[in-house]
């Protein structure tokens, strides 16, 4: 129940030609406190419903609980969320023995590009690609809970970095 | 998913000698927003996560949605909550074809008892036992989510009605 994950943003749109799977995604908050997060997300097959608690060891680890639930319910469910629920398009890339999840955000967090890989271990080596840019693992304004409160469009361009 | 309820106050405790059922609940909020509630619980046999939207009709009707999840996962987001979770024991009584259920709360909480009962439609008849005291339906200090974060100790003695 503890996930290890490391965070970066994106240089280029190259990471599209490398994906194997790509799924459009739609996620509301129940509460989008990062200590305490109740996510609800949508995707073209499944729904579930997700708790994150607070992270430690810099960002990189983090408790995580999640189950399937039926889309009909999670549809209900996501009229209760806090905000307009977040659309993205997720790209799924092998690099190495790890798997990229690339988002791609829409509506208020359109320009917005993140990648995330998941470790093993914290020390775990794993491959960068070209497409990769800056780390920000534990960088709270990127949470997706964060996005969707304060999202992407709002930020000064200062903070866009 | 929508349920239809009508809460009171308890006059007496008479009300223990006439329980099928006597259940020791634990339980805390990941939201105690109750416009959203996220409500773990733990019982002695089974635990559960919850969520309740907004009421209406003068707090009678409000969306529910729960599924059972493993006591383990339970007893993991309990300790993600947002406060001391809340212990009582919930005793079940018969009344006539509808089932009440007193809630003793205990701890922060202590000296309340609730009953509530749960009705098929918003103006289905039910009997009163003696024991049953002022309705406070849709009173929000009484959601145990509320009860969460103002606890009935920290209340002032002319809001005890």
């Amino acid at each position: 129940m503890i996930e290890i994950e490391r965070k970066f943003l994106v240089n280029s749109e190259a990471f599209k030609n490398e994906a194997f799977k790509k799924t459009k995604i739609q996620q509301g908050y129940l509460n989008s406190d990062k200590d305490r997060s109740v996510r609800i997300r949508i995707n073209e097959e499944k729904a579930f419903i997700t708790v994150k608690g607070p992270t430690y060891n810099k960002g990189i680890q983090r408790f995580e609980w999640e189950k399937e639930i039926p889309r009909k319910d999670a549809e209900a469910l996501i009229l209760l969320c806090e905000d307009t629920p977040i659309e993205k398009i997720r790209y799924e890339i092998k690099s190495g023995n790890h798997i990229y999840e690339v988002d791609e955000f829409f509506n208020a967090n359109d320009g917005l590009i993140v990648a995330e890989i998941e470790l093993n271990a914290v020390e775990e080596n794993f491959e960068k690609p070209d497409w990769l840019g800056k780390e920000v693992t534990g960088d709270p304004k990127y949470y997706n809970s964060e996005l969707s409160i304060h999202p992407y469009k709002t930020w000064k361009s200062t903070n866009k970095s």
